[in-house]
């Protein structure tokens, strides 16, 4: 494979802490010779397992960029049995910008797996991660968020891998992110996703949903910040003692593409159902209500199966095709094994 | 007073129903002769008082102009004792904008008033409001969120009218929203807001703060709706009985410019404290996060005295100046009367 | 009056022909001591009167542009009998581009007059004219088209001005253009205009709508410099034979509001009448269509009284509010005196 | 070939009259999990042919749009006799941004051929109709306009394909559209047509160039339409009987790469031939103004070779490089067969 | 006169050293309860004059923003006699979109003087500079440079006030920076400049050009901060010992509109002259070049008078207007007095 | 390999001088037939070698722009011995847009060789640049400044290629542009160059960094054209006598990754060494101040290694990443041979 032109100022083999940058070369109109420069700190502190976690893969995504800050910042070796690598932002121009794509290549960096070494900004991260980052991890936790277009139920989510060994592994630090909810999801949007890269290569991979909109409230803030800790003890990278669940956690999914349900028209969306409460089938999710022609009756967009609401659309304005809500329904025991 | 351009198609003495526009004339690139077309219903049955109920005055504030296109689709003359003139988005570009100030113009549609015959299209329309509108109307209420930029505890709000008898209508109106809490609040950004040429014009002017954020909750819409119905009726415009409160209501005031607190630097703001909680003085409200410096301390906004979180920052990226927190206090009781 | 700021290379006395320039001082972000550099052609041979052509008062419209370029560099004194002041384009950075308002300040140049000496760079030029131009003028011709945004029937037009000798000479003037039709018409969208302004200072104001959109056919560029010449030769500005009318002019006008037909909802536009047709009463005049909905029935525009389609919309593209047909009738024989 | 990634509501086998949508999955900064949902109208009726008609190839031609709408909304399956597959636009979102190229990717709809299942929004639509909706056609008919940069003798179109018993049908097929003049057209500007991958596929493929500028005519409206039905008559997808041509056909062909005149400096356009009229070798076709120099003199754009004018420039405006005139030549005798 | 919105939390009456914010109110599309906060550092110690010392006026003049900041964090109340008040940067926004004009509101924000209390975010600081600090300060000093758009010998400059006491103080005050080029000009280029009204308030006021370009070198910053710190220390505010001048002054002065030389089309400027050097009259001072046209003669600027060449224009590319070059001439005697 | 979609008016072969253009097919949304024309100056008399001379590769560097625009104007067949092929633009969008990058595509064209016949525009250039225009050169010539982003010490610059005859001539060449100093780089910021493409077919290239930053002064514009044309005579393509130079050269180099100083965080920078000084091992270069926090510290950038800094920042606003300073070292003699 090409040689990553991504050059890193830390030495993933040395112990202790390390803060330090991956330098992407590029030019802008206002620098010929510039780096994009991605913050990266390490603490390594005798043999373990190696955790990589990441955020701000989209950069409208930020309860996992605070988290991991204040991890880079708070963390001394001593917390520590084999090694952590935190990447608080994955899509530093579009966190700056508020956007979930990178403003610099138009690009999702979470469709442009498995990368390429002589690409755009994202295409040469994404190979960077692919054939540098990944090989060293054995776990790889990948925060999002709704972003600004979603909201979620606040839950910690995995795709269903078909290795049992692996698959088993991901239940239980899932479980071990302690929220309420926890969701399988398909990918039923495009390819290229930075867990199926990560997959392939047989880590143990766990993402979340930690809610969505551009608030962020204190509760999800400590559920993402509680939850990681807690990944990150229960498979042994952080030392102290695992913190019990709460409450048993329940396990949905949605693998149908009729589980995602998308505006009929452009107009202005009304949401009928709290995330996280249940739908019935044909039951309305919402409206969508015409600005310039108060008189005409407004579209309803219905559930197309009973389940639990686990996402809904983010702001009231939508564009026909927008997903204005996803309903999930219970993972089958045997799946879960 | 000059006379204004803006043309109506409604006959304001006219009983009935009638669906009609406010052509506010102006040129844009793709239109030399063009007008902008503000939708306004009316519905007149006998003698009774007459509300101008208003929406989208910000055109990222949603629920008010879902309930106004709710009651301008479902009322019929039979509902009404009196006169209701229903304007469900007064910025209609900003509207299909998502944005809070109009992109015709960039005007803050509440810092206009009391406008201007001859000025820009958000000056016109505040002139026509000024000038036709409000001399219509006995009651003027105008429904506000937080928009994009900042959560509120959802409630009913009120200027603090210097006229005792104006005063009194208007706690009595704003109670009768239903919100747990109402708050009064000064004007501490600026002048030219509609409330106040309401006020001067001597009108029962009832606002609100219906949450905040992009996100608006099943149960945001349910309280702007019957909120918005309940203050119809207790002031006898809507037929019908009132709702009675669920709970008593909770007065609070932020009066003190230092009740605003700004960011004192850009970064990633984390809210600490939950929107609707108390603080204490000098208690840590949130803190500003250094994607580019991982290593730096964050920055601490704190409170300048005790009191209720009554409104948080909406997006996690701040500017340096930005409002991330307001603080409240409870309505000396004599002030309620 | 306060005092232009503009500076002008043209002596307006001195015989011969001279090509200069107004310079209107700015800035702008690469240039803090610019100019904004307005060509002005002046040629003057003996005694006579004074015509000051303009063009370009909306960039979008080139005809006028074109025939005054043409004008400025083929004209020699000998042609001249007094003196004609020749301005290709009065918005020039609009002209540039392709836009009916000037991207330096977003202004309507034809709503801006009297004019403001420490205003914009428009207000300072309307200035310009109402204090500097128009006194030393006894004709001025403004040459308008659609431009981008509306067809017309190519025709000259005028203002229906209360000084009957004043409105003898101007329709006599018009009728020399020797379009088939004449337009006389209202001021329905807004103040500011340039003619009302030079009506006001008693010229002999004429003016063009030379047909629309953006293409621009040789018979419509051909009948504005043919129809220029021939009134500066009618009024004995330049010198030669008048050419006669190929058939005698038809006066319309539209002075109601309702002659101006608006879009009442955003789609796109399919106009059914061809520009200068008669349409009867209620007639539809066109359809609006929804792309995002095949299976709704288009909306219909229809003529509020019969008579002749003078105007038609440019673009199939429409934004509720805009300007769709205008429909004009024969004007009453006893205006025409 | 890999599989596509668009779903279609459509069941390609059904009789009767079906309206659904091709969702294209993407992201945009407002919706992460996103559809462009192109509209899809099916009739199928019995035995018979397929019929594909297609419009909004580039976004800022509505001709065909408004077309297949009407056709859309008002065929019934008993009007049909085979199967008719309409989408009314392929570039939604140019459509409603009034441009030729799509906003979403920045490309040429029309270069993109065949293709690319993972690729951007266009190049995803290009493959499904490459690989499912061309191969259950029997003729594809693509109607275009010159949009918003160039106007056309509306004509109907078609390449020279080199297999003579489809030329046949295609050169009876674009007769069959009543335009006066039907014109033969090498690619000269770049590949990847939609016409050669289809044609490539055996295809009957029937194009157009139904006017063009903005301004749509009612008279380009009807033409439009009516042969559209008319070709699909002819074809024997639509009943009923064929209309008769008004007056005898007229082939022209532009096959020399100096049939294509370029504007040689930026400047403003006059257009000096009607567009339709013939011109002879060397004449001057349109002339060159610059604003900034009202005495330079103006450089002339000439005619390579005696012709007809097929096409002209749209905007005044021109850039260097912009094409401002296509001269057209009488087909031979024999190369129509 | 009306009073200011803006808040101060600087002290102006407390000794000692003090950091703060003008908080200025407004609202933008993220932040509906912003305040623009401008830095302030002020430094206090016994009895002496006051001096009010500016930068980013302009917002991409940095090498005063930098010597102020400097200043600002490096000076202790001993260094002081009297009071020192230091902004670094008036219009931030500009500042950190590197640009001359204010991205909030448009404005070049020395010529929006007196303001306005109730403006736009620029009209409302010179509102506060023109009845808050101005009365409070002896000397005001404004530190410019030529920007992206001019190159200029660095040096001092002053206007030539009627005042001979003022202009005495001014004079020397000037004199005190050491620039080799001391610089008297006028206001050929509009009105409402920040020193005209500190002049008028009688105030001994100091401004400069140091140098110009994005590029500033090491020598124009220790020019700045050097010359900065010795007017501070001619004028008793900052203790130590004044620095001899390196050589003596030069004084040179461009009263004339025609010193101040305008391209006279757009194109590529090809500067011939060295900033600082002589020329005389007639000589070509640069020639604009052509892109389009290779084969195009340049055209010629040229020198209107003989003198030197006190600034020259920046960027390569001039649009038809900008001032490529202003002429200097030796300031008579007499007015040195 | 593909063939070129580029039209060329030129006649490779013919003798005598031509003025032409390479015409690249492109289409963008006012106009769907354009070609971005490039020009070529071509003049060729009798035998000798063949110099290919470019400039304007990044549209933001005009020295080079205007040096062979004045050669394209000014020389003759007479003047030449051979063949010179002058381009004075390759990016002319940038170049008419102040920018390093294509405005239509988006790329640095330094960065996209060997190019794609069916790419992009800047693609479609390189390629026809690898395939018919390198292998017609004997010598390329590529002119480069430091453009807006960066300022250089004036010096001609070459790669260190392998063959060690092709090294030895362009050492010669480079020595013949008469810089002071001569710079031998190497890239450590991507890959797909002009030159490394131009050299793998064994071409002799010369390149420059003609100093930089938006102002170019008389001096650098003499050192470009002077030192063009004494290359063009050092290589027998241009008659005359070969200037001698000035001082002799001195070799510097940069070849290794620490030798370029990144911007450690975003904010002013100040450059505190001049362009072409020399630093020691560990002095600060620069540092950068903020804007906000006016009380925090500045941060240091310092020297990785005692040298010359031969290219320094240009604009004072930095964003974490950008390039500040490269520091560069004596030549070894045995690699100069």
């Amino acid at each position: 494979m090409q040689k990553s032109q991504i050059h890193s100022t830390i030495d993933w083999d040395k112990p202790g802490k390390q803060h330090g940058h991956l330098y992407i070369p590029y030019s802008y109109n206002l620098a010929g010779w510039a780096n994009l420069m991605v913050p990266v700190t390490m603490l390594k502190n005798g043999a373990g397992p190696t955790a990589l976690v990441l955020a701000g893969n989209h950069g409208d995504e930020y309860p996992g960029q605070v988290a991991i800050l204040r991890l880079a910042r708070e963390l001394t070796p001593d917390n520590i049995r084999g090694r952590v690598i935190l990447i608080p932002c994955l899509t530093i121009p579009a966190s700056k910008a508020m956007t979930r794509l990178s403003p610099l290549d138009g690009k999702n960096f979470n469709r442009v797996f498995p990368g390429n070494a002589s690409g755009t900004v994202s295409e040469m991260l994404a190979h960077f991660l692919t054939t540098v980052l990944f090989p060293l991890a054995d776990i790889v936790i990948d925060i999002h968020t709704g972003g600004r277009s979603m909201d979620f139920v606040p839950c910690a989510t995995m795709h269903l891998v078909d290795d049992l060994a692996q698959r088993r592994k991901m239940i239980e630090g899932t479980e071990a992110w302690n929220s309420d909810i926890a969701f399988m999801y398909a990918d039923v949007a495009g390819t290229g996703l930075l867990p199926v890269e990560a997959e392939r290569q047989g880590k143990i991979v766990i993402t979340t949903e930690m809610g969505g909109g551009e608030i962020v409230t204190p509760a999800v803030h400590r559920l993402t910040q509680n939850g990681l800790r807690n990944v990150l003890v229960h498979f042994g990278v952080l030392r102290g003692d695992k913190a019990p669940r709460p409450k048993p956690v329940r396990w949905v999914q949605a693998l149908d593409r009729e589980d995602y349900r998308f505006a009929p028209e452009s107009g202005i969306y009304e949401n009928l159902i709290e995330c996280g409460s249940g739908v019935a089938t044909g039951q309305t999710v919402g409206l969508i209500h015409f600005l310039e022609r108060p008189d005409r009756e407004p579209v309803a967009v219905t559930a197309n199966a009973a389940g639990i609401v686990i996402a809904t659309r983010g702001p009231s304005l939508v564009t026909q095709g927008d997903c204005v809500a996803c309903i999930a329904h219970d993972v089958p025991a045997e799946v879960l094994g």
